[in-house]
């Protein structure tokens, strides 16, 4: 497809980010809040990987090449992008498992309270993780999911964990994390926040704000890869008080001591469980050194105006096909994506995909756009509101091959 | 170096595997008990997985490309290769996380009971999940690790869970699950066993013993690369019963309807949790690869008849410096491994592995050599016993440079 130019794409401070990703020519990806894409030099360290480090050197790698402390190196990388001191990240498993870490850890730390607040935009597999516990430890726990507008006023004394996404995965509604975790503290509960759509995406201060626990994904925005791992931050000064429910040997104090009995090892390292995965590891390393010059204002600045042109195009073009807009107006009060709802929701994405325009649905009835900074541009942004008109003006998406819903939309 | 001919290569029915693998020319590579060897087809199938699945398809890959099913169609790969039916098994998270999801089912079936058995021969990681869970339960369960001689008389109506390594990882030893599995029911106690050391070693049938859980790694004798995903097997019989304590949205029924509280998927996917790793998970595909047309009983003959051989030609150069068979001498009643004690353990394996013999050390004293028949040569195993009475003969293990231990050996 011919994207016509945009004059902002002329100013724009991080035009230049575009040339370190490999997109396919006949794309606009708006998905990067889902998986983000392909970073140049994630194939050379993939297959230099596995060339090298386990064809060549085989068990020695894991000392040779550094593989061993590999989660806690990114985490130091990852931890510049949240605010976290270097020591207080690692890289391991998956956001779901780390959900579960941080949960059980803070369950520790509330003894006699029974609540846990979280509300109705939380990831669904936060709440779930949470359920499987709850279940398991046998305790007697609520889970409350309020309205996101109703969080700071559930937060009382009662309350064992304040956990929540920070950006809603379904409309971009952008939670306020230093004024939700003062209020945890104030009323004596512990934070969990989920940055699964707000790494890469914004600036965040965990350490200024105060944070006691952070997990996020770095598949998003951070470009790791399709199943790549996640993360998890504990505050420095809670962490070595922490006993691990899922105490693993790489989190143990001496791996390859191979005591008998568990002893956690110091620092974020006691939240490994098992082998770190080598190759997701090299390509989130060359996935992040795209990140090594960036500043994240600057990307959060364009993320709100790719934003706001998006709603403006969109609801200029669109609005007399029965659009609305599912996200917050303000720019600052979303993340980095913009999501509308639209009746025949799954056939229009389906259609715009068929057209070169990759967003993604999210059922019932919404149709959700990522704005990844680095390298998308305004005129992107532009054409993908005008082919959205194209499908609904012509009524493409009533096409027999746009209504079978596969398993993952 | 220079490798001899042994007569028993030209014999070899498994010789012609050899080639499937991408080995370095200078060395003979002890350690696939550990981490297996690259296999041919593992970078091919990585690169293109990132290039055209990643890079090119990006979202549209989970379904396009197969990746959301990708967990149960490679497990039932390796169900194959451990005698369970197709759809009991699944490749995710690690190894150590399986141990976990496994234990908390089995304790959930086996209310009332308060003794779970293991062994001092078992892998220090699923002691230590088990120790992390029972803690944060609040059980009052009892750990108790027997010598693997007791295992059978220790299991008794008080026994929740019989929870074993089949084989030692720093002997070799080998468990008889049938008579270890038929004494667990006879006793209504649950079976828990990690196949970490036969997966890929040898014919396991977890069917035809009745096994009820069963995890293992995909790292070593299956060669699916430095930190592969672990798989878990559960009894048929017995799945849709489980109500996971790790619930993630991927084990959940429709994880893409967003549901606001979790419902276990059915069968075997209900083990799962977060997004599937999969890079890794391409390069296991191309490793299980190899063994498409592999009979595991020929791999069995052969590695019985490495580890005689080896033992012999260890025991007749070099038992006057000392060395001591910690395996056991029977090949029925070993796994695909064979250990020597030796005083200078670390510094002798040092000095070994930068001759080119790579095995691998385990504190305080054990020399540790892994049979991997798919790729070695009868010539490989002589040749390294005469590596290591070199190495005694001549002192080399003295020099400095062997001496200074790393975190991992």
């Amino acid at each position: 497809m011919t994207t016509p130019d945009h004059p902002l794409d002329e100013l724009d401070e991080l035009a230049s980010c575009r040339a370190r990703f490999s997109l396919p020519e006949d794309v606009i990806y708006l998905d990067g809040n889902s998986l983000g894409p392909l970073s140049s030099g994630v194939v050379e360290r993939v297959t230099d990987t596995v060339r090298q480090g386990w064809g060549r050197s085989l068990i020695r790698a894991w000392n040779d090449h550094g593989w061993i402390d590999w989660p806690e190196r990114l985490g130091d990388r990852l931890a510049a992008l949240i605010g976290a001191v270097p020591g207080s990240v690692t890289v391991t498993d998956t956001l779901s498992l780390n959900v579960a870490k941080a949960v059980s850890a803070a369950l520790e730390m509330t003894p006699g309270r029974k609540l846990i607040v979280s509300d109705t935009g939380n990831f669904p597999s936060d709440v779930y993780m949470v359920e499987g516990l709850l279940r398991g430890l046998g305790a007697d726990h609520e889970i409350r999911l309020v309205e996101p507008e109703q969080v700071l006023e559930s937060i009382d004394e009662r309350v064992a964990i304040v956990m929540l996404t920070q950006v809603d995965y379904r409309t971009g509604r952008l939670h306020d994390i230093d004024k939700i975790t003062a209020r945890a503290h104030a009323a004596g509960a512990v934070s969990f926040w989920d940055l699964a759509h707000s790494a890469g995406a914004l600036p965040i201060d965990v350490t200024g704000a105060n944070v006691d626990f952070a997990a996020g994904c770095t598949y998003k925005y951070l470009n790791g890869g399709p199943g790549a791992p996640g993360f998890i931050y504990a505050k420095p000064a809670l962490i070595d008080n922490i006993q691990p429910l899922l105490s693993g040997w790489l989190g143990s104090a001496e791996p390859f001591a191979f005591e008998s009995h568990y002893r956690p090892a110091k620092g974020i390292r006691r939240l490994r469980v098992g082998t770190p995965p080598v190759l997701a590891l090299a390509a989130l390393e060359a996935a992040l050194d795209v990140w090594t010059d960036i500043d994240v204002t600057a990307v959060r600045r364009k993320s709100c105006a790719l934003g706001d042109l998006f709603i403006d195009e969109v609801e200029r073009r669109c609005s007399r096909f029965g659009l609305t807009l599912a996200s917050p107006r303000r720019a600052v009060e979303r993340g980095s994506q913009v999501t509308f709802k639209c009746e025949q929701g799954y056939a229009v994405m389906a259609a715009l995909v068929a057209h070169g325009v990759i967003g993604d649905y999210r059922a019932p009835d919404s149709l959700r756009f990522g704005f990844a900074p680095l390298y998308l541009r305004y005129a992107d942004v532009v054409q993908a509101a005008a082919v959205l008109e194209d499908v609904l003006e012509n009524e493409t998406y009533k096409r027999p091959e746009f209504q079978n819903q596969p398993a993952v939309t």
